[in-house]
């Protein structure tokens, strides 16, 4: 922690695509409704990768977006958590709080959050995407997006509450049942959290399949009862007619996949992002009477993961295959996942001091 | 009613793509479990024209159906109604008793029956198209297929249970709740009947789009809160953004407009029977939480609907704009639906002497 100086604090800060700097910003006062915060860890995600590789995507670049009011350059990661350090008048949280941050913003006001579907919210957006994130020393967030932990939730496993909230609001969306059978297309950190929880949730079968050795022994590692190596295997002939397929990469060959996987009405998942239009058999759909469900973000689902990992169900840091120092983020951690290789999930420590500090 | 004598019963009998045949079939002996009717109407469904126009499609020609055990030629016609004339030993329904049919084959066996979902059956068919139907003086059905009828409900409004099962079907696949907003892209029968079981479910908006003026002000009539003519107006304009929209078309564009027509996180379902590869924009539907849901068919229903209609919910028989005899069903029933024309449904009426008779 910094903040006995005033020399700010260290942070990575995206500028443009291939441009992330590992800085010092200066710390500014918070205002109504906010909390500081000192940052334990915080995950590197997919789309932080993107941003990183060929962004702006998320990133308001010139027009500041209309909750954060922020624009480039502003602190990546929306995957942290930490420790209350400072709070607004007003905000009921006490001064060393662990807490987990859901860092979607929400309105308030529009018409999704009054339904409470804050996660469709007519400004959606992320902390550490269209505002300041948490990978750096310090955040500042509103209080809403804090969730205190308990004890028997650690800094690294709160740390992937994020993407277990993807996981879980998938699980929901696809209204996956004990006893049910389920198939993942794409091995990536979303597709892992979705088989753990699904053997969580009771599936019977859960068969994963990916192109990396590496995630699928993680898969069976994490609960999966059948791999599929897609280079040389077929997913639905494993699969088997399936109750639920989830679609966790956003391409039409895993999309294609995930609807050859499913039994007659069956439910296929979309969580991947695809980048535009998709293809389905519209016949088929309809004979065997399928859904297609998409899922975006996660919404009323931190207290139910905290509790379900303190209560000892399951352990999202187990997807974590590297924690890397705040000095190495770029170097060590977003250079590392954007090249082919085994990592899984990375974690950002800010309180740990790199090779490069 | 022709059973007093041996000369068997009149019959529209499909015999290939443009011959359909309104001709005298001997009458055969029952087997168990099976029932004769004294058939009161039958409807004219899409379908049926499907098969006159350019069929086979679902009739058996060579190879029997395997739970009907027919090919063609056979009698057309699932939308039927009668009073029962004789019934296996066995069977529990008394000579006399007025009852709707409910034709879908159910195999009893297969994975989707046992789950009780009988509309997916592995050997899933109609009565009328899979094997003999009711355009006919005479039918025989399996006794699982009737629904006795109570007083309150006319043969005229049993006669067109089986569109409002497909249409209540779809209406509970797409979970439309009372105050919800819905769309339906297409004012044929089953689109007119998803309109006007959408306000008896409480819906607060029912916005129907179709090319026909004429189809439009029925549905106007049954309950539609705002009509758009597609041939110069958007749907989704005036839709604006409702819960639950229907494609009961079949075709891209108004997939496209029913996409188009539902808020964040609505649901698109889909009814109509397309004919191969459709596409959707892949990144609006996980930005927007959208869910695509087929419906085919209908299950669990025929007691429900015959409850709403003697309770004197909704009166199905109001899409009905033509009665025509036996006699006539080729002249003016399938060829009148054929061309262009503003029928909706036609009743075959076999107790009716026609022209031609």
């Amino acid at each position: 922690m910094s903040r006995e100086n005033d020399t700010g604090f260290l942070a990575a800060v995206w500028h443009g695509a291939g441009d992330v700097r590992i800085e010092r910003r200066p710390r500014r006062p918070l205002r109504n409704g906010e909390v500081r915060l000192a940052v334990s860890f915080c995950g590197i995600c997919g789309s932080d990768l993107h941003e990183y590789a060929n962004g702006p995507h998320a990133i308001p670049v010139g027009k500041p977006h209309r909750v954060s009011g922020e624009t480039a350059p502003l602190v990546i990661g929306h995957e942290f958590t930490g420790v209350v350090t400072e709070a607004a008048a007003g905000v009921a949280i006490a001064v060393g709080t662990r807490v987990a941050v859901e860092p979607e913003y929400r309105c308030g006001s529009c018409e999704a959050c009054r339904r409470g579907e804050y996660n469709l919210c007519i400004d959606m957006g992320f902390a550490g995407l269209m505002g300041s994130g948490g990978m750096s020393e310090e955040a500042i967030v509103p209080a809403y997006m804090l969730h205190p932990l308990p004890d028997a939730v650690t800094d690294r496993q709160a740390a992937v509450l994020e993407p277990a909230a993807v996981a879980l609001h998938a699980l929901r969306r696809g209204r996956v049942r004990a006893g049910d059978t389920v198939a993942v297309a794409g091995a990536g950190p979303i597709g892992l959290l979705i088989a753990q929880l699904a053997r969580v949730a009771g599936a019977r079968r859960v068969v994963v399949s990916d192109v990396s050795e590496v995630r699928l022994a993680l898969a069976r590692d994490l609960g999966a009862t059948d791999i599929v190596d897609a280079t040389d295997q077929d997913l639905a002939a494993v699969a088997n007619g399936v109750d639920v397929a989830f679609e966790a990469v956003g391409i039409q060959s895993t999309l294609d996949a995930a609807f050859a996987s499913v039994r007659k009405g069956g439910r296929v998942v979309l969580v991947g992002l695809c980048n535009g239009r998709v293809s389905l058999d519209g016949f088929d759909m309809v004979n065997r009477e399928l859904e297609l469900i998409a899922s975006v973000g996660y919404r009323d689902i931190y207290p139910d993961l905290i509790g379900m990992i303190a209560s000892g169900l399951f352990d999202p840091s187990r997807i974590v295959t590297r924690d890397v120092p705040l000095t190495d983020a770029v170097t060590d951690g977003l250079e590392r996942l954007r090249k082919p290789g085994d990592d899984v999930k990375i974690l950002i420590n800010p309180q740990e001091k790199g090779e490069r500090s």
